[in-house]
């Protein structure tokens, strides 16, 4: 038996009709992804905040090129080896927004550290003592971000004498610099009121603030407080307690940052859509699409079919491996096989981990194709 | 700025220690799999059904050529561009499990039955009529199996009226030859109680053998009729209905099968896992690990600590993107920082889908690695 190499053909080519994209596809609507972007940079800029967007939402770093281009002081990673097609890309200031552990991931860090400039968080002693003998056999500078709680109750110090503790061990070690805290409050940002979403954010900032402040009265001075999400940035660029501010999913929104009320300074649009094809009508009252538990993440709600399209006829109300039950509504026509549907995924970050690309339209016309290099690099 | 490529080592390597894997990173443990591949292959030999292992499950043509070398008459995928690399490694024998609709899906059709021997489903009689004409042009034989709905309330015709529609269809086009059905209900599979899930499979089966009754009248033959899985196949193998049968997950099982009864003739030893390390501990009562929502499916159930390890004392309580929370039970040891933890996946199949290998282990060392060549490709 013959072993030749044959390989699917493209989701997409540069120039097809939206149309004719294979579905399931994950696509960029540019118009909405462009106004994304700058707005975010203006926003930031109006109220002089850096601006180090999240990468970990996208995975690529041809949108991390587009960030950096509009201004972005650099990026955040969550993972080590999620950097490294970033640094391919010539991006070279990443912050690790998260703790690292282990030989294997220490190794890692100082192979970047050779490569960018490169920042990580801790949250134990332990932590900083391995980066810094690591980076002084390896001969590499290291910043340090010790992580604050700020109201998560996951990773980060939750006292300013736990803090003490890592700001003075961080100082014991010739290549390792204190570069200033970590604060992020990752469970406020979907917090559908508006208002209360601003107390909450301010809360937290707060608590952010006692920190500097601990260190301020010691005499050591905190260069970065970085933070922020999607969700609290509007709030955030204006507590003078972040210099510089990490959302990631404004680029994209998603269903479920779609739950939360936009009456302020900050609303992204929608520009990541699933593209899917209604693939069996057998069912009086259903219709079957193309995209199921591996083409979306369900873990902060079902898909919804996007609006102005067929939301009023059509439901996605069940995610199989392979495939989404759509309910059709009464009077909805029923024969609908081979209609393209674009869904709004419930999680843009875990749905785009889910693809290799980026299909980028403009109009109903694809008008790029950008590689999600990072998918899957969560070491 | 230079823009050398660097890239991400490796997550584990041949021969390394399991405790030295890079993580998260995807496990299988091998003797656990080779007992399952075989006891599956010896249970489908006893009762004289074909087997023919779904390979949604793995997405590897590795793990494929081991079901094949085991005795496995060919295999099934749920996509059309999955197949394209179980074809690479020289599996010719492909079952789409699935309806195809669009013209690119056509296209890609023809182009697999250039390469293999290709079986489709179809449920409406505009997915005959366009196979039908493509492989007239295209100038290749295939092979359909109208899909019959034996419960499951997703795909597939819901009446014999239906089914002939679709079998006179087929005879009207001379590239196109009548297969068979498929028949699988997914909704059983997970019914906890071993004699509730018995009487279940046995409705289903029944309803399949009407259709095939029913053609049997009208003398048309039924050479194939396919469908069952991991949590019917016992029962399904009794039926004398299904001419072979295509359970995936028997090879790795997962925690929401684990909540199934087993008394029978089946049961799946536990292969696949989830490696994990505890990467801070900085509150009282929890630790948070580097497996979140971009490594374990939840769809079905958080992830479980493996049982023997440290399942009494930590549990996995929640998933963020990249962070697992662990409670830890009273009592328990709070410095466990840098811990490797194996978990159980909740849903297997979907967790595979966001992993680019297996590290395979055998006792504690790493013995291979498998590439999961068909991850992503969902179209």
């Amino acid at each position: 038996m013959t072993m030749s190499r044959i390989k699917a053909p493209p989701v997409a080519r540069i120039g097809d009709p939206l149309a004719a994209v294979s579905t399931p596809a994950l696509l960029i609507d540019l118009d909405a992804f462009d106004a994304n972007v700058a707005a975010m940079a203006a926003l930031a800029q109006r109220h002089a905040v850096a601006l180090r967007p999240h990468a970990k939402a996208h995975k690529s770093s041809t949108i991390a090129r587009h960030q950096v281009d509009a201004g972005a002081v650099g990026i955040c990673c969550q993972k080590l080896s999620e950097a490294y097609p970033f640094i391919s890309a010539g991006i070279r200031n990443i912050h690790i927004s998260n703790e690292v552990v282990g030989p294997r991931k220490i190794e890692m860090a100082m192979d970047l550290a050779h490569q960018a400039r490169i920042s990580i968080c801790v949250d134990h002693s332990a932590q900083v003592d391995a980066l810094g003998k690591a980076a002084a056999d390896a001969n590499v500078f290291l910043t340090l971000l010790p992580e604050v709680d700020i109201g998560q109750g996951r990773c980060g110090v939750a006292s300013t004498r736990d803090l003490l503790v890592l700001v003075e061990r961080i100082a014991r070690y010739d290549r390792l610099r204190f570069g200033g805290l970590q604060a992020y409050h990752g469970g406020i940002q979907h917090v559908a009121s508006w208002e209360q979403r601003r107390v909450a954010a301010d809360v937290a900032a707060e608590k952010a603030a006692q920190y500097v402040a601990y260190l301020d009265a010691l005499g050591v001075p905190c260069p970065v407080v970085t933070g922020g999400g999607t969700g609290t940035v509007e709030f955030d660029m204006r507590t003078g307690v972040y210099t510089e501010l990490q959302p990631g999913s404004y680029i994209f929104m998603d269903g479920h940052y779609g739950r939360n009320e936009w009456p302020g300074e900050w609303r992204s649009r929608q520009s990541l859509y699933i593209a899917s094809t209604i693939m069996s009508t057998a069912k009086p009252g259903m219709a079957v699409c193309d995209v199921g538990l591996k083409g979306v993440a369900v873990d902060s709600g079902l898909p919804l079919v996007k609006p102005g399209q067929y939301e009023d006829v059509l439901q996605y109300v069940a995610a199989n491996d392979e495939h989404g039950m759509l309910k059709i509504a009464a009077g909805g026509l029923q024969e609908r096989l081979g209609d393209q549907l674009l869904l709004v995924p419930g999680h843009c970050d875990p749905t785009v981990n889910l693809y290799q690309q980026y299909i980028c339209f403009r109009g109903h016309k694809v008008e790029d194709i950008w590689e999600i290099d990072a998918r899957g690099l969560s070491q």
